[in-house]
Order: C-alpha cells, then sequence, then structure tokens
C-alpha cells in the first residue's frame, strides 16, 4: 500500500481522465451512475456519513494532511483505488482552473421512495420541479439542520448528485435521505403510511405561525418560478402561507422552504 | 423618436459594446459607476422602482411587447439613449449565449449610510463580508417579503450591482435600500439614533424563538464560512442562536436571515 504501489496518471488524454471529465455532465452520470466530489472537506462530510468513493484522484504535489492519509487507508481497506496526477490534470477533471487536490468517485446510491422510512423523522422535505442545484443543496442542508429525515425531489428536477448541489449542500448529501419520485408515484406513497402533507402556497391558506402541523410532516415547495400545480395543492393536507410585505409574491423556494421547517421544528417541539 | 432615428450598432468592436462588455467587470463597474441589467423583467421592476436605465440597448430581432415600448418612451423622455444592435452583439456584451434581448445601463447610486433614514422600517437587514452574490439578492428579496428597509453590508462583500446579485434579488435591488460601510462606520452610525442590533449568533445566546426583538431591529448575519468575529457579536445588544439539530454547525447566511427576518415580523406585529 505504499505510494510506489500507486496507479498514476500523467496524461491528459488517459481514458480515465476522459471518463471523469464526462462526469461533470448529467447525461453521462446517469448512464454510469457514479459521481464526483471535490475537495477533502466534503469527501471527509462523505466518510463521517458512512461512504467512501470508489476512487480518490490526488494531485502529487499536495499538501500532507492527516484526514487525507486516512481516507486513502480507509478507501484501500474498503477495496477502493487511490490515483496519483498533476495538479493540471486535476484541474482538467474538475473544470475549475484551481482545482481541489482531492477528488473522490462514488457510486450514486439508490433514490427510489421505497428506501425512505419516515418513521425515522418528524419532518420531511418534499421539492417540486426545484430547478436549481444551488436550491437544493440549500434545502438538504436546512432538513440537516431542522433533524428532517430527508428531501424528496418531486417530477423534474435538479441532479441531487451534480457538483454545484453537493457542494451547496455542505456534505448534507451523504446524511439527509434523498429520494425522486413522479407526483403519481409520491401521492400513493405518501398515503400508504402517517404523514401530513402541508404546502407553501400562494392560494386560499392558514397563516403559517398558526398552522396545526404534525409529525411526521411533509413540508412540500414548488418550482422557483411557477409554484406549486393547482392539483397539487389539492392533494395536501394543509396549505400555509407567510406574510409577503413587499412587492414579490414569493420567497425564493429554498428560503420559503427553510423559513417553514423553522416553524414546523418549533411546533411540533412544542408538542413534545 | 421613430425608430429610424435611432443609434444603431452592428459591429463587435465597436467602443459601446467594448465599454458594456467591461461592466461585467467589477473594477470597471466601479470606476465608471454604472452597472447592466439584463431582461425586460428586471427592467420593469426598475422602472416600477423609480429607477430608469441611462441607455437601453435592444436586439434588432426582438418579439414586440408593450411594456418593452413604454419602457422605450420613458428612457428617451427622460433624455436616456435607445440602442439596437444585433442578437450576437448583445450575447457578447452579456458573455451569455442565450442572451435577454434587452439589457438596460444604470448609473449606480448612492450606497452610503447616511443615505438610510431608518424610521421607515421595523426590520433592517445587516450582512457582514457576504462573499456570494446569490446571497446577497436572496437577503434583499427576504428584505423585500418581510417589509424591510434595506440590507447594509459591511466590510467586504460581494457587490449588490453584480448581474448574479441584481438576478438573484429578482428585483428587491431596486426598492430595498442598500448601503456600505466599514463596521467602524456602521457602529457609530446605528448608535447615533434608536435601534437593537441583533446577530445570529454560534456562540452564548438566547434562543431565537423567544428573544425581545424591537423595532428598528437590525438583523446581522455573519460571513459564510467564518460567521461574525467576536469583537462584532460584543456590540450586539442581543445574540440569537437556532436550533441545529444536525451535523452541521450553521445555516446557509441567506437562510439564517430568512428565518430570523420571520421570527423578528412575526414578534413585532405580535407587539403592534
Amino acid at each position: 500500500m505504499g505510494q510506489g504501489m500507486r496507479k498514476q496518471i500523467t496524461g491528459f488524454s488517459n481514458p480515465t481522465v476522459k471518463y471523469l471529465r464526462s462526469l461533470r455532465d448529467k447525461k453521462h452520470r446517469k448512464r454510469a451512475e457514479q459521481f464526483l466530489v471535490e475537495g477533502l472537506r466534503l469527501l471527509e462530510d462523505a466518510r463521517s456519513g458512512g461512504r467512501l468513493p470508489r476512487q480518490l484522484v490526488m494531485a502529487s504535489e499536495r499538501e500532507p494532511h492527516g484526514l487525507l492519509d486516512r481516507l486513502e487507508r480507509d478507501v484501500e481497506e474498503a477495496g477502493g483505488e487511490v490515483i496519483e496526477t498533476t495538479p493540471d490534470i486535476l484541474s482538467k477533471i474538475t473544470g475549475k482552473s484551481n482545482a481541489q487536490s482531492v477528488v473522490g468517485v462514488f457510486d450514486e446510491w439508490s433514490t427510489a421512495l421505497q428506501t425512505l422510512d419516515r418513521s425515522i423523522a418528524p419532518i420531511w422535505l418534499v421539492a417540486q420541479s426545484l430547478r436549481d442545484p444551488g436550491n437544493l443543496g440549500t434545502m438538504l442542508r436546512t432538513g440537516d439542520a431542522v433533524g428532517a429525515g430527508g428531501l424528496i425531489l418531486i417530477d423534474d428536477c435538479a441532479d441531487p448528485f451534480s457538483a454545484e448541489a453537493v457542494r451547496a449542500s455542505m456534505g448534507a448529501v451523504f446524511t439527509q435521505r434523498v429520494a425522486q419520485a413522479r407526483w403519481e408515484e409520491f401521492v400513493p406513497w405518501l398515503r400508504s403510511g402517517p404523514g401530513q402533507l402541508a404546502a407553501a402556497s400562494l392560494r386560499e391558506a392558514v397563516p403559517y405561525r398558526s398552522a396545526a402541523y404534525e409529525a411526521p410532516c411533509f413540508i412540500l415547495i414548488g418550482n422557483e418560478s411557477q409554484g406549486l400545480p393547482e392539483a397539487y395543492e389539492a392533494e395536501c393536507d394543509m396549505r400555509v402561507t407567510m406574510p409577503m410585505k413587499g412587492r414579490a409574491d414569493s420567497l425564493n423556494a429554498a428560503m420559503a422552504g427553510a423559513v417553514l421547517a423553522y416553524e414546523v421544528l418549533a411546533t411540533l417541539d412544542g408538542q413534545s
């Protein structure tokens, strides 16, 4: 396991470089069912969340770091591969001029609804057609903060395994559960067990501060520009509205999710 | 004022094109004290907020639009200039392959603290070293939603006149007041009138749900990765903390600002 035994990549045209570069593209990620995580901090979040990369690609001129040494050992012990390459090739892989000195390649995990156990948490976030990967990552981070179980992505959302979503989640993608489903799958799954579906709504709705939230509460947030389809709102057990004192009629989706999630948390904590 | 009298730009090397392109760069914006706003929607937000561009640059092959006609008229009546150019040149100016078909050039306005009248609103947002222009724009949008007076940017923050901040603000940059100041200027200004300084803190603090907020309440949010310097927190009248149930020790800065601002709004509304 010494450094001498490691795979070295020195050529830009190496097929591994080409493959890793391709994972920046959603279409290729979907086909390969793998994704990239950049930087020691996120890789350490992954490790402590129980996720190890299949491959660890490190710059040859990196700074020594105890956490990186442990990560290398864990990856090798789990049967993964540690690869050394040049900083320039790492930049080529990530598409960033000042790339992090380490990148991990992870297998995507299942995001089927059936993998969720709703009994593990009192709050779940549900986003419909959330297009911005930054908002997606932020919602995962909010979920972590309020002790949610995870984030359920309805219809056509941004990819939770994109570099931007992973980065914006600050590692919460490794600890929050993530599911992806069409609305037509989500509703039967939801109704097959306990759960209150509460939507942030612009239509007829009760004030969000005085609503009777109940665990497990599924907080549904609509698309950034369209809001929720009327039929989706009709399916909800509760529609709540937040004050809008200004000229705009809605908050940023991630923002509405955070304000509402903290309100639900306070209500549920007050009950217990 | 007919279309025939308009200035036409057809060459990529035209000095106006070069100048407008340069406004994408913060350094050039600061020197010129002008900034670009892309797209009819934001330009209409500006107009209804009382701000008109000095110059309006439109693609020659745009769709006709009643709002755009009114904007053209208003710009010309205010002594501004309407310029027609090709979609390709507009793309060159904005740096986007599918550029909006209209761009406005605005004079920056003063962001001196002295321009703020604290008596106009019960809530003010204050951000310290906020680096992400998207977060800055989102905070302006949150300010609009809670009926805040504006956003005060302390120390080295992102540029409120950058395209990304303007876009993320969804036009709130035209209605919320924006000020920029060093901490050493801000504190004497704050203490020269009524106002409670309340910080979202990770240190010794009271729970944010039971704090005695008072108008005008200045909500202070720290830098995305460092939080607030200890000396800044010491200056605050109140430090409040939000529950963090997960592995992370802090929320996204814009998110913390929104949750706290809505809490302050509910408290102040309950008092009145």
